[in-house]
């Protein structure tokens, strides 16, 4: 049961967006951006980042939300996705993801665990520095959306179509809300 | 150094917003929204969460720029603010704020350590649904802020009377990039 009483019976943190539009419009807006938009990693590299993230988090509705979103646009699937979390060294991913998934990996423990070596080794791999950015703000950004959705305790589904389900619908119409219906003001 | 070529010599988090506007605008307007826009805390006290995560964080840029903004903010000035990071069980604020930063403490070490008994103790001590709300997102997004800054190795100055000159521009002129020229179109 979440912390607070919100307005809606949504999960995770489509309860919270609802809950506070103000911070619900920022929010969204950088998830489109990092996750969507324009960019040289392709939107299942990232979502994968995203997964990947939330899961050293533990954070069960972001990881099972991005995870269904990465095999969706993933070549590999969701059996790609799971190999990552298991053993990113192992998966069968680039040698530049790869890279990219240990600064990660450091940016979640710590901005400060983020080490030069790491940075050159994702450029030998072929991360040019705005992949590298990205993949920073990326996991960064996963650290506040993970510990906001269960800071607050919102409800996360154990049924994993209602997972898929969502990744369609973000893969349609994606992070921003839907503009308000000019019709219903009338 | 940062750890990628930067379009200025601006220090932390405002070489990065330089550098990759299209994330800019909405990180910008999250801060705008949770540390200045409209609410029941005041803008020191959100500040002092602020500041207060980050030195957990140990992110220096941020933490001596929000503590720079706490400080010109809170009636205690800067002793409160160095209190409240010493101990902020024995500072000299409300029971409600007290109780706001033992949650603010557990997002930032993860959303699951917020528990139950964290949220009634802050209830009982006076906190809104709404500052519940708003201190885990200000925790969470300060976790995201520390981790972008320092995942990317900005640098951050060593004078205090360069962020105290920071807190005054930015009480002036908010988070919000300031609207670009038009006559500089011409």
């Amino acid at each position: 049961m979440p912390h607070i009483v919100l307005n809606s019976a949504e999960p995770g943190i489509r309860g919270l967006l609802r809950y506070r539009p103000e911070t619900a419009d920022p929010l969204s807006e950088l998830a489109e951006v990092l996750l969507r938009g324009p960019g040289t990693l392709t939107r299942g590299e990232r979502e994968l980042i995203a997964a990947y993230v939330s899961a050293l988090n533990d954070c069960r509705y972001c990881a099972s939300s991005h995870a269904a979103c990465a095999a969706a646009q993933l070549p590999g699937g969701m059996a790609v996705v799971e190999q990552v979390r298991a053993d990113p060294g192992a998966a069968p991913v680039s040698a530049k993801l790869k890279a990219l998934l240990v600064i990660a990996s450091a940016v979640r423990h710590s901005g400060r665990a983020v080490t030069a070596e790491h940075v050159v080794a994702a450029r030998a791999a072929g991360a040019t520095d705005a992949e590298i950015h990205d993949t920073v703000l990326i996991a960064a950004a996963l650290c506040m959306f993970n510990r906001y959705v269960d800071g607050l305790a919102t409800v996360a589904p154990d049924d994993p179509a209602a997972y898929a389900a969502g990744a369609q619908r973000l893969i349609m119409h994606g992070y921003l809300p839907p503009p308000a219906d000019p019709g219903r003001e009338e």
